[in-house]
């Protein structure tokens, strides 16, 4: 495979969406895999860009179908990764950047051991029970269980390849997209331009 | 350690001096190991910045005083890089970078296993070839010597951990730069962040 994957996990409220939609303008050759989800879509959220909104049925018939890398039940909403066109773009030499949760980044360790696993941080515990209290969008039960399961993923940091600090959004952009871009200097990743020079001294 | 160590090789004439210069002037918290040689001051040189230019009689008493991390005979001169200080600045967390030859590259990679190993290519054989021709302060015999070694040296491209073209000057500086950071934020580096937001959720 020529392109790489960058997954992107964290704790909720972190502000992964955000991340991934800022890196993707200012890495050149980066294509966002977007996921499929029955949960109801939120305001402002459109199907196809942050998520591909399915019906349970529709869901469960994907899944049978094998249409999925990987997926999981969180809370009571199906969220999943779909496989072939991580595939196509990764063949054709693109990055693909996801972003996932710590069951999902789990699974994707699994499936791309050389793949890049990044874990954004909130600054604080404080920061993030601000940002997930303040997020109007939702009652106080599905707050109080976005804490408590922010406080399990948390923990999850250290099966990470990289660790980005969500304090001010312009540099945690900035360090994933050094990540990205030191990754693509990786020799592995540079066999072509090896071979390219080894042909004119030969 | 907390700091990491970022070594530097390519083919003789390829840039490797320049870069670390200009690296170092872009990365903050960066400090260069100067190697100790007995080769020849060339025009511009400085001791103690360039190299630290020793008598083999110096040279071979710091060998005996277990002085060197590493040393090598390169055609008829020797070549060294000093222990200790390098060891201060990791421990500080200072990144320590240097410019080693590809023998010398293969002994720190056993010193160092979580060290980045940064190969530098010319953007073209024959590009190379002009380069190290046009160096006018050595003699036919010295050039010859030099092409066939760079010849050599590219074979070893394949041990190190990432590749930089310097092509243009800025984007292989930049490419550097990128690696470094990216480093920083590896999920080993970042252990006490990490530690100092669990206390917090604690």
């Amino acid at each position: 495979m020529k392109g790489n994957i960058f997954v992107i996990s964290g704790p909720s409220g972190v502000g992964k969406t955000t991340l991934v939609k800022k890196v993707k303008k200012v890495v050149p050759g980066l294509w966002i895999s977007v996921s499929a989800t029955t949960r109801p879509k939120r305001k402002g959220e459109r199907h196809g860009i942050d998520y591909y909104f399915l019906s349970e049925e529709e869901f469960r018939k994907k899944i049978e179908e094998g249409y999925f890398l990987e997926y999981a039940k969180v809370f009571h909403w199906y969220y999943g990764t779909p496989k072939e066109p991580i595939y196509e773009q990764l063949e054709q030499g693109v990055d693909v950047i996801l972003e996932i949760d710590v069951q999902g980044g789990e699974k994707l360790m699994e499936i791309f051991p050389h793949g890049v696993f990044i874990f954004i941080l909130p600054p604080s515990w404080k920061a993030l029970e601000e940002r997930i209290k303040g997020r109007k969008t939702e009652g106080k039960e599905v707050i109080k269980m976005r804490l408590e399961r922010a406080r399990e993923e948390l923990r999850y940091v250290e099966r990470y390849t990289h660790v980005v600090v969500n304090n001010h959004l312009d540099t945690a952009i900035r360090d994933i997209s050094y990540i990205i871009k030191a990754d693509r200097l990786r020799k592995e990743r540079m066999k072509e331009t090896i071979r390219r020079l080894n042909v004119h001294t030969g």
